[in-house]
């Protein structure tokens, strides 16, 4: 029912400015709510484009504490891009991780866990907006559409959104395991005739 | 992307002795955390059997404050198990709805909404237990084997755990809007030959 994939750390950020860029940091402590002082630290967010149920700044419960991307869909992206590399830090990411390529198809309900115990549990896709495009764009300023093409060719490829599970330290280099489930089907009767 | 479904709600329901069979009211509110007073409220909860990556007990963040069973699944269990019906509360339910009867099939990220605002982001699939399979069993104390019947034709059709997004009442009564979401697909290169 349970399966478990072994990938790893290859760095923590946090975006402790106004910026959405994050930065590289060796070790950061997880809480519930997220990495305390980042940008998108809390138990509670206010409602946005991702959220077009709400009226845009209604208090909500945060699903969005901690985003994580994979090294090599962040590589993918680049080559569908024609660009040499993305840096997890310019997709906003809190953390990277190498080894399991197929990150962002992990599905909600699945546990990523770290040596010190800390775990954060997966709630979905993060859909590709402009913004880390734009910041792509700046860095390749000879190549035009970028910020655009960014949308378009991360789909299913920009990693995942978790909220912390349990509370831990989550340091650059950490082995990470991840937990992934499949539900129990229903069999379906075979009719008699 | 997003689609909108309205169902009713046929009741809501609280767990507020040590018994893990709920009752219905009228109203009650949800706060962040679930129905105060409940036996699953709580922002955090102690890790158990469905939680087996980590040690019985450790304190994790509660992903299961409120379920939400489907009156039409709940007859559908009742039919396959050959008994007459199954009350919401023998399964512990806090909510019960009518009019959706795929509510086993709705995906984590979707969300449920209440009249005034209440908002409940979908956990998941409720996997089956024996528990209620026992409650079941103790009301139908001339057919044999009915828990272990449960646990095998619950598979599926025993409702969703939910996390409270948005604090508000929930009335018995109240008509209820889901938010579906369905994500892009990565579009497939065609090659040319």
């Amino acid at each position: 029912m349970w399966k478990r994939i072994t990938a790893k750390t290859e760095g923590v950020y946090i975006a402790d400015t106004e910026q959405f860029v994050t930065k590289k940091m060796d070790k950061l402590r997880a809480e519930y709510g997220g990495f305390p002082g980042d940008l998108h630290f809390g138990l509670t967010k206010k409602a946005g484009a991702r959220e077009p149920m709400y009226q845009r700044g209604t208090e909500i419960f945060n699903r969005r504490q901690i985003s994580i991307v994979s090294m090599e869909e962040c590589d993918d992206i680049a080559e569908a891009m024609g660009i040499s590399h993305i840096f997890p830090e310019w997709l906003g990411a809190n953390i990277a991780i190498s080894g399991f390529s197929a990150l962002t198809s992990l599905k909600e309900g699945n546990r990523i866990i770290f040596p010190s115990g800390a775990s954060l549990l997966c709630e979905g896709e993060n859909d590709p907006c402009i913004q880390p495009g734009e910041v792509i764009q700046s860095f390749y300023p000879d190549q035009p559409k970028l910020a655009a093409a960014f949308v378009r060719h991360a789909i299913g490829r920009r990693g995942i959104v978790c909220i912390v599970e349990r509370p831990g330290d989550i340091c650059t280099g950490d082995p990470v395991d991840i937990h992934s489930y499949e539900p129990k089907r229903v069999k379906k009767k075979i009719e008699k005739v």
